[in-house]
């Protein structure tokens, strides 16, 4: 992990850009830092210089609470290298979708089991290289709409001590099993006109997961329009569970 | 309105009953009153004293947040007079539940219909006579597992600025015409696993109410086992809606 540029922002977070190997990252921290912070991996569908807005505003709340957070390019987005069955499957998906057709599960399980597949490992390296650095510590918490990516990671990186989900829809029945074997504390943020979502789908999601500490919370609006109060519960949660 | 005793709680909070003609009620106030405060209307199913325990625990942490807390007997509940065709509805009900039947739409009408008609009224008399007092101010907001009864408070009475429901069952099919005229502020509290309750109705409640800010939120457990973190949550809705 080397990092390529740095900056402060206008609330004195420091933003580096890193590389790991060939895979692109940022990691932010609080401006100021005494001993070293507990880390949030901020998940997102791919595509860091679209999400960056949202990201880096996830991130400046995430310091000001006394966080790091981080994050990494998914498989295939952004300039990383294209796998030709991930836009087969992503052309099919945007077709089935265009003609109103229900999506089906053989195109999901396309879609996203192999990018869950590249894109755990790849975390767990990210975290190995921001652990290792001196203003970092732990705990370490999960938040992100890859619900899938953050499910496998609740699953198999015991360093994931706590883990804010967004649910979406999208999810291969295959999840499901897994989200059975989740045992960390869970806030998962629900919306409830989410065009893009299966409501339903995301209330099973949340019936599934092994955790004894799980809340579902959800909001009125689309799928960016998560309401203040339901991002500050969040960051809450975060912060009883990461201290 | 007046009141027939009174008692200073641990926490110096002043726990007042009272009567409103024939309803017994009890009203807290905070140790130390310098301002009217707001006054949350705690609801239940009926049972003062059954729910005393749970009621005072509500009302110290309202007080805790500076506002005023009261709740009045529920018709037929307690010393007031049975009323023999809701005696007869609760045990049609009762007798159904044991035998596992589903709960026919028709007895949860004979049993909640009459109860919200003449618990409402009683209600408003009681705000009548709760903000004549010179201590209590306003706004004033709703608490309470009795859904029925608050949504109908929440539609026709305009002095309730928000409410926090506690998603139960047996609410009459009428009930959601009236949540869909449901405009204030709403935090809806559901238990994902209340042996009582049917999820699905609850789910289906939360979707239909008409208020443009809503929220609902799903902690693990039964009935009464509300987490910590949900009710410092509640607590929070009405510290940002009733100041």
């Amino acid at each position: 992990m080397r990092f390529t540029s740095e900056q402060r922002l206008d609330d004195g977070v420091l933003e580096r850009e890193f590389a790991l190997g060939e895979i692109p990252g940022i990691l932010w921290t609080p401006g100021s830092v005494s001993a070293p912070v507990p880390l949030i991996l901020l998940g997102h569908p791919g595509g860091l210089r679209k999400m960056y807005p949202r990201l880096v505003a996830r991130a400046q709340r995430s310091a000001a609470d006394g966080f790091a957070a981080a994050t990494v390019e998914g498989p295939g987005s952004g300039d990383r290298p294209r796998s030709a069955a991930a836009e087969q499957a992503r052309a099919d998906l945007r077709r089935a979708l265009a003609a109103g057709a229900p999506v089906n599960g053989e195109i999901v399980d396309r879609l996203i089991l192999p990018l869950v597949e590249k894109a755990v490992p790849e975390w767990q390296a990210a975290l190995d290289g921001l652990l290792s650095l001196p203003e970092i510590g732990g705990p370490v918490g999960y938040s992100g709409g890859a619900i899938s990516i953050g499910i496998r990671l609740a699953v198999v990186e015991p360093r994931i001590s706590a883990a804010v989900l967004f649910a979406g829809s999208f999810v291969p029945r295959a999840m499901f099993e897994e989200a059975r074997q989740v045992t960390i504390p869970l806030h998962v943020l629900l919306q409830w006109d989410d065009e893009g979502n299966d409501r339903q789908l995301a209330l099973d999601l949340f019936d599934a997961f092994g955790s004894k500490e799980k809340s579902l919370h959800a909001s009125l609006g689309g799928h960016t329009g998560v309401p203040q109060f339901a991002g500050d519960a969040a960051a809450r949660f975060f912060a009883q569970h990461l201290k």
